[in-house]
């Protein structure tokens, strides 16, 4: 078969996996998909797909096996009756560095080649402008399938340690999720005092992106691991400071609890004397 | 005087406080300055500021007071000794919204009038784009000051409320440190696997910018108290998907607690039979 028409499996049709057998087809790949219930097949079928009557005859119908289950036990379990020997399992499901690489060793010893992904999207952004995927392992393995990871969006390779995508993954969520404290807590405060969310946020975005020159000032102190540099308001100021973040919450009936640990953090690294220092400093805290 | 001479005066020198004055100063303005220790007022006297030899000398010397000190108690001690009837006190010191509002009361039994302020910006900052300052109070009080506070910053008056200025600066903060504690743990999982933060930081800039709408469609969320419409990836899903994080954090060497709260709220959400929302629901539990 010619470049966009090479056969693809998906096992796995949850909401992603759906997305992910769905962006093949729309590239017009013939497609076998597989699901525990095999009702999530029939939108599928539908268009186009060829329903396996079990993962392992799903295996067996492409090269290319795209695997998107709920975890990583799942994978293995999914996975073990088939026979993988010549296939290229590219796992696409949540799961940790860790696990990418056993899971990278567990695939090679059954005689298939491996790649991990971490996808940045959700699954309504499969194949639209802005998703993303991040993949790890061998690159001649990814550049043989990346015409067809292509179809799910922006591919990103990171290298060889089929961690790296799940790694990168889980950091940029880490980011993500930090981002979403701040703005719950900003709310929280705002509604505390019953003022509008909506009317705030405008403010809120515009600080956001302000503030957000954070990300590559912190990043070349850490490379560093010098935070003694252009410090305008150091880490004791703003540790004496953040007193009044509590202190207001608790005056509107708002608990802070999520800004606490980084409260706690600032308060410790002060008093082991980095009290002079870029807040960026307390970094060295999180090493255990 | 006209109106960009009309004097000021200055209390407190620390690096903001001396930035307000040096504005002040820049802007063609009489400014006489006091600070505890005597020291700070000679680099603003080499510019042109007279200084005075008590804080009631200072208070004296101009109708309008600007007060940048050490905390609220700070503000008390400072003007306690000053005759201020007839004199407007413009508060910008750090504090709560309560500490304004009885600073209001405070300042008003004596006979002046009173605004209270919050600085977005450090002190290299102040007078410079992008800089604002928040002011809550009375309107006219505001608005006869105006062109002096300009100055410093953009003014953004927010309302009659003393306490408003406060509270719409310290939700500011406090959507400032989520994003710090994002972008702390991202570079600590990219570290703890000997990556570098420098090569991280635009994936991780682009990835917050995209993620950056979240706070629009909280607002709404919140305002609404509705947090079950156009649910993509449900709070139930994103709790049982946040255990990699501190997973792989600890194969990485590195505390997961920055995020540890957010992952607490997530569960206690989803038990409480909230699975099916967005994650913004988790608010809800924010509310003492």
């Amino acid at each position: 078969m010619s470049g966009n028409t090479t056969a693809a499996t998906v096992l796995g049709l949850g909401a992603m996996g759906s997305a992910l057998a769905g962006a093949l087809l729309d590239a017009g790949r013939p497609v076998t998909v597989w699901n525990r219930s095999a009702d999530k097949t029939k939108p599928l079928v539908t268009r186009g797909a060829v329903a396996a009557g079990s993962a392992a005859e799903a295996v067996a119908a492409s090269e290319l096996a795209i695997v998107c289950l709920l975890d990583d036990a799942s994978v293995r379990e999914v996975l073990e009756p088939a026979s993988l020997a010549g296939r290229t399992v590219v796992n696409l499901t949540n799961g940790t560095p860790r696990q990418a690489r056993e899971l990278a060793d567990w695939v090679s010893e059954r005689g298939a080649k491996f790649l991990d992904g971490g996808i940045m999207a959700t699954p309504p952004m499969i194949g639209q402008p802005g998703a993303f995927v991040f993949y790890s392992g061998p690159r001649d393995v990814f550049d043989a399938h990346r015409e067809a990871l292509d179809t799910f969006g922006g591919s990103n390779y990171v290298g060889e340690d089929p961690g790296l995508a799940a790694l990168h993954d889980l950091a940029l969520l880490s980011g993500m999720y930090g981002q979403f404290i701040g703005i719950l807590q900003a709310y929280a405060l705002i509604r505390g005092a019953g003022l509008s969310a909506v009317e705030f946020a405008p403010l809120l975005s515009g600080w956001l992106t302000a503030m957000g020159g954070f990300a590559e000032q912190a990043a070349a102190e850490i490379d560093r691991g010098d935070y003694t540099q252009n410090v305008v308001s150091n880490l004791g100021m703003q540790a004496a400071a953040f007193e009044n973040l509590p202190l207001a919450a608790a005056d509107q009936g708002v608990s802070a609890e999520l800004l606490a640990p980084l409260h706690q953090l600032l308060l410790r690294r002060a008093a082991d004397g980095h009290g002079a220092e870029n807040l960026t400093s307390v970094i060295e805290l999180l090493k255990n």
